[in-house]
């Protein structure tokens, strides 16, 4: 039994994505930012932080979007969001969700002259394709990021071509456009 | 083929740990950050964002201290840095390093009063042990987040008393004082 805790368009729409992508069924907990559930002592104590997503699995909590992305991924392997037994394509899917966790994340909130550095590197780095040379889990969290920045400091398209045409890759697929319309469904209320 | 690039006290020095826990040969390379060896053009094509660790695996590069902590104790199970097929182990420590990552490593800059906090919830999850109950490299990686702490902003022992536990427990331990070892005697010049 899979329950996803979610805000909708906050880091949480990763995990969002990958469960529709696999297609498993799970329960779907909408959190509100604006009614401090969060900071519910219920919640608190799967997610010590106060962060969306926890998945809980069983009811064992797992946190950080990085972590349960590549759980889903190596339970769920017939979805192809890995590789099959490849350590170093693991490895360096864990890198570029490192980078975007503890890089790209925080990035946002220092402006877009900022941000330009850290995602032009981000730019480079993805080319003319996906993270891994083929669909992955690190394409689901790069996403994510840069849907939001798109959104938030609105970067004109030229400045990241290839996250630009990532993005458009990833807006094409059903798994994406589902978790989307749920989402909006829900409702947003990003913090800053 | 293996080739740590690292600079003494870093976060290097979690990887630099690791090598020394599985016992395997690597050539280590010293980099200066007064010299501008992270922005040498032959560096960068190493890791574009000019930070250490890399990696270089049979003249693949591979980045971020979560990434290479998992290669390397996915590739050399018998150094037991994580359980054996136990996908949720793998998951909590990957939790335990994407938290370490994005929420604990930025933490340091803000000073002692906003490290509390975090600090705090590491202390708390932690509890009176390893971070999955047996040792992995998710205590690697801790440890060197703790130690960097403990040496800068010199938070009083009783205020994290699990973590301090936990850095005398790795203080002990032969591989971690090999590493202190090398790395003072290359000499330390940590950015602040």
């Amino acid at each position: 039994m899979l329950t996803l805790y979610f805000a909708p368009g906050s880091s949480s729409m990763a995990v969002h994505i990958a469960l529709h992508e696999i297609g498993v069924p799970f329960e779907g907990k909408p959190m509100s930012f604006r009614n401090n559930d969060l900071r519910r002592p219920d919640y608190l104590a799967l997610n010590p932080e106060g962060k969306v997503p926890t998945l809980v699995v069983d009811g064992r909590p797992l946190t950080e979007v990085a972590a349960i992305l590549y759980y889903l991924a190596k339970r769920f392997p017939d979805a192809e969001l890995l590789p099959r037994d490849d350590l170093e394509a693991d490895a360096q899917a864990l890198s570029w969700m490192s980078f975007i966790a503890s890089t790209l994340h925080p990035a946002r909130r220092h402006g877009l002259e900022y941000a330009k550095g850290v995602y032009g590197i981000a730019d480079k780095r993805l080319g003319n394709g996906w993270a891994l040379g083929r669909y992955s889990i690190a394409d689901i969290h790069l996403f994510r990021l840069y849907w939001r920045l798109a959104n938030s400091l609105r970067p004109a398209p030229e400045e990241f071509p290839n996250l630009t045409a990532h993005y458009a890759r990833m807006m094409a697929r059903p798994a994406v456009q589902r978790t989307i319309e749920i989402e909006t469904a829900v409702g947003y209320e990003l913090p800053a």
